[in-house]
Formats: C-alpha cells, structure tokens, sequence
C-alpha cells in the first residue's frame, strides 16, 4: 500500500458539498490513505423514538465508505462508482457514535481497474462491520459497486 | 381490509418527530389504511452529485413504511417492530419524486399477530418497489422485520 495520506478534512466538506445528507447526518472522514478509509457518524441527531441510531443513518454510512475508498484509490478522471446495491444486517442496537473501516488491497484495485479498461466496468463487494464505541458491531453490510470507465 | 382511513398528516408528523432523518428527507405518508400505505419522497434536498436521488434517500424511503404499515396494522399497546435487515437493489438512476406502497394482507397480519402472542416474537418480510412519477421501479428491497410483543 502506498503512504500517501489524504485530507480528510477536504474529504469531509467534499462529502457533504455533494450529497446533503452526508451534511444532514454530520459524517466525518476521520481517517484516508490509499486503499482503506474509516469514517464516524455521531449518535446525536441520527436517532430514532427509541435513542439509537436510525437504520437509513447507518445504511448511510455503510455507503459513503463507498466514494470515499473510490477517491482514495482510484483515478476519478478515468473512472466513477455507482452503486448497485446493498445487503444491511443490523445486528445489536446502536447506543453510541459509530464508525466503520473500508478496504481493499493492491492487488484487488488493480484487477478492478484491468476490468473496467477491458470492459468498460467492473463488479466488485465491499463489505462492511459498522462499529459502536466499546468495538461491538452493530451492523454488517455487503455493498455490491460498479466501477465505469468514462466515456464507455 | 378494513376501510378505516389514517389521518396522513398526523402519520407524517409522528415519523418526523420520531425520527429526524424523516424530517430532513421531507417524506410524507401520502396514504394510508389498515394493511396499506403510500409514502412519498421529495428529490429536491436528497440528491447526490449527479443530481438524482441519493442511494441512502432511497434506503430511508424503503424503510420508513415499515413502521407506517405497523402503526395502521397492528395494536401498538401489544406489540413493536424492529428491522433486522434490508437488501436493496437499485434498477434505475431516480431522477424525479419517489414513491412507495407497501401493504400486508389481513391473513399474513394475522399469522403475524398469532405468532408473536404465542412465541412472543415474529419474523416477517416486506418487498418495496420504489417509483419513480413514471412509474419506473427505481429501487427494490426486501425488508426483514421481527414483531415482538410488550413486556416478554
């Protein structure tokens, strides 16, 4: 993996400039590099009538993982995601802030990217643990992307 | 089917009260009865960077009528539900206003019901088409929801 670290703070504002309800939920990129992301919704305000974190919150942030990673790894001038769909299992009430890690290694972008050139898209998962403050996971999602070359 | 009608404003204004994502999004119950209801989404304020409606919109506005369709169905002083997961597919780019039906027959309401009395909990799936103003199927998902009865 390469060093390079990214601005998550201009990764944040990106964020929430192109899709209100990153601003709305408040999401923050706490952490950016080539190949692996972690971000972090707060609990206030992302409630429900019981004080836990809504489900469409933490679908949410299941899915802006998705662009994150996406901008951290690959080249946005040849390509962009979309996303196709997603499988959330919620697990354990969400009592507390959350957070949730991507991924994905050298060796998968590469295929990824070798696809989309060939083809002009290419299929890939991502799964995802969304974690609360004490590390239990409160939910577990598998996000089904496309990558598109441009101009196909 | 019972004919009893709902008043839609005052279910609105109890999901946007309950849950501030319902506020945010501005969805509205648009219709409602005893085992069907018709929720509605506004595109404007929920788009993403390409200007349809963003993929965690269309989550929120597959869930919500989970909880319309149980306050209209079922005896809230007996019984609450929870969502334990979703698979959503989305077919098409949303590029208007989003609708929803969902609706639960008399005999699934009471195999439900029953189950819960006697085990105290019951699984049981909703499918949500989400629609474009031209009808065009957007999004689908299948919502897994457990009922469980008060106080066991």
């Amino acid at each position: 993996m390469s060093e390079t670290l990214w601005d998550v703070e201009r990764l944040t504002e990106a964020t929430r400039q192109s899709v209100p309800m990153a601003a709305q939920t408040r999401v923050e990129v706490v952490e950016a590099e080539r190949g692996r992301v972690v971000l972090r919704m707060p609990l206030e305000g992302n409630g429900n009538h019981i004080g836990t974190m809504y489900a469409g919150a933490l679908f949410a942030l299941c899915e802006f993982p998705g662009g994150t990673l996406f901008s951290t790894t690959f080249d946005a001038s040849r390509y962009y995601p979309i996303v196709k769909g997603v499988d959330i299992s919620f697990r354990k009430f969400a009592g507390t802030d959350i957070t949730v890690e991507a991924s994905m290694s050298e060796e998968e972008a590469a295929r990824i990217a070798a696809a989309a050139d060939e083809h002009g898209k290419a299929d890939y998962d991502l799964v995802m643990e969304l974690k609360d403050t004490d590390g239990n996971v409160v939910a577990i999602s598998t996000n089904r992307y496309q990558m598109r070359s441009h101009g196909i």
